[in-house]
């Protein structure tokens, strides 16, 4: 176990201080923010998360906004599916590709208003990106990084926290649309959402000052259900199957290697960008394809940190690009990207830091 | 002091077994990699760079490679500076700013050959930006990041180590020059640069799997002179006022707010990206400065993690970006990005989370 070094450049949540008073023992960093990783037991925040409620510091989460007269322009330019479809109050997963159809994000994209969105961001300056696209196509259209601090709550018992914290009417938001509210006077955007695949809500405050007031108001709403602090957590993304965009993808993966490939329309306009490239891949066909892999039975291996090559017959096939603990399946289970060569049921050798072992590939989610 | 999460979506550099070998304690992130920030030993590794010589993990300098027909009329379209005066075998510290004229990067730019390029980055996505700019103007160029690795070795003894590795040769070797060659068969570009007013090397290795040979290769060439393990040092960079990107530059700076006048030509081309913003905010004067403070006298402070408010009659006229303590000086010291309307000599208070202190402006660097 290694320090974290702080500094001025990698920045402080507005819950930064709630998450020290929860006991917060580990971080890593997203979007150049700290992000809480563990409370210090594992075990507890995992079954908080699948059996009950856990709240978690996201805002690192970055919302890059696109408002003013030409933003939907500039988000069909940004996103291969028809945006025009989208609605004012939806939010919806997209991939987003450079003009080679690499993926360089996967966001989810709000639509605030007729010409105003969020892109909800994964680990990447989309920022950059969307602000060189915007001002070469002298599109009229402000980008830039929205201070909207994000606090998800999450599991299977986050719905009845939520209704009892805003009303029953939150229990009728749709998966990724969202309604602006606000709660003991604090404004925000409530929106079912999340990095789980347990269900749960995500809330987009705007003031920054007033993190540690809502981390409190969630925690008072919640002590009667059990709920407790947590974070994105690996095993249980990892068993649903969660691309995490940086691990699960590298310098040449498309949507369609990593299984994002109903979030592609291949009929979006000519100057999407990409979208010249993704048709020409979807017709000839990904040459890698995103599997799990079961890796042999016993004891929880240690957490694995890098990639790890996948070899059959001595060639290389591809490599486990996430690996966890599941205490669900009692074994250690990994995600892998591999040649289309590679089917469910394949036999595997994983050159794994302890030595090689033998893996077997099956289909994503594993839960 | 917390723990850092280490997962795939983070990279390890190819010293990073090295670096374990030789104790590394705390890590930050920098450009999606981990960067070794100590090896347990603050004072020693501080002395070691100011007397001696030490060597670094900075394989997070990542390299954004330009190369084919067009490189250099995307390198002049992003560096608002005169590219055609940049020869092969020559670096130069560049501002890169979005069309705003805000920083969004400084790299050293290093001219490889004709048509080949590396942008050796600070800590954001500079690819993204330069990927973008160059396919909307349809530009013949490939944009990528190169699998580099930069190892620095710093301090006054860096050009006897790297002389007695590399032949006297290198001594010539001018501020941010570089040469092709290779020691004991590993092929690299030997620099002269780095993260530190000391003076040193930096050897930019392109084969991963010969990164723990490099690092012992240079460990033997240095143990002679002392040589001993240690990272970009905060107390170091402030004393010397050198900016760190994102640490000491806010989502507004412009290079003419953090003392990067010099690094901007005016007459650059009307399509350098920012040029006509920076020729504006040129004439028309900085809002923003920055200055150092001198913190009250007394024991070392915490290290910052967070900016500080800096007021003056109650009003807020700015912050301060980066802040650490002196061994030199023996005091506390810090960076400011202030209004112009504070200068040398002036006082002002900083609110820092022990309470307000009064502090006063200098001219950076202090050493």
């Amino acid at each position: 176990m290694y320090q974290l070094a702080m500094g001025t450049r990698i920045r402080r949540s507005p819950y930064f201080e709630a998450t020290q008073a929860e006991g917060v023992t580990a971080f890593s960093t997203y979007n150049r923010m700290y992000m809480p990783t563990s409370y210090g037991d594992p075990e507890a925040e995992y079954w908080r998360l699948i059996e009950g409620v856990s709240m978690w510091d996201v805002a690192v989460e970055r919302q890059i906004e696109l408002s003013g007269p030409d933003a939907g322009v500039l988000a069909q330019a940004l996103i291969p599916r028809m945006m025009d479809r989208c609605k004012v109050g939806q939010g919806r997963y997209v991939p987003i590709c450079d003009h080679d159809g690499v993926l360089i994000n996967g966001p989810i994209a709000l639509q605030l208003a007729e010409a105003r969105y969020w892109l909800s961001i994964a680990d990447s300056d989309l920022v950059l990106w969307a602000r060189a696209i915007a001002a070469e196509r002298r599109l009229d259209v402000q980008v830039f990084e929205a201070q909207i601090a994000p606090l998800a709550v999450q599991g299977p018992k986050a719905e009845d926290v939520i209704a009892s914290l805003f009303g029953d009417w939150a229990r009728d938001i749709k998966l990724f649309w969202f309604q602006e509210t606000e709660v003991d006077g604090i404004h925000l955007y409530l929106a079912r959402s999340g990095w789980s695949k347990q269900g749960g809500f995500e809330l987009y405050l705007s003031d920054p000052t007033q993190g540690v007031h809502l981390w409190n108001l969630v925690k008072e709403a919640g002590a009667p259900c059990g709920i407790g602090p947590g974070a994105p957590n690996q095993s249980e993304r990892v068993e649903s199957g969660r691309r995490s965009y940086g691990a699960d993808t590298d310098s040449l993966s498309t949507p369609f290697e990593v299984r994002m490939s109903r979030f592609v329309d291949l009929d979006a306009p000519d100057d999407a960008v990409g979208i010249g490239a993704l048709r020409d891949i979807a017709s000839r066909g990904a040459a890698r394809h995103q599997l799990g892999v079961l890796l042999p039975e016993g004891p929880m291996l240690p957490r694995y940190d890098s990639w790890f090559t996948l070899t059959r017959d001595m060639e290389v096939v591809g490599k486990i690009t996430s690996a966890a603990w599941s205490p669900r399946l009692k074994r250690n289970i990994g995600m892998a990207l591999v040649s289309t060569d590679c089917a469910p049921g394949d036999t595997a050798q994983a050159l794994l830091t302890e030595g090689p072992v033998d893996v077997q590939f099956v289909e994503l989610p594993f839960l």
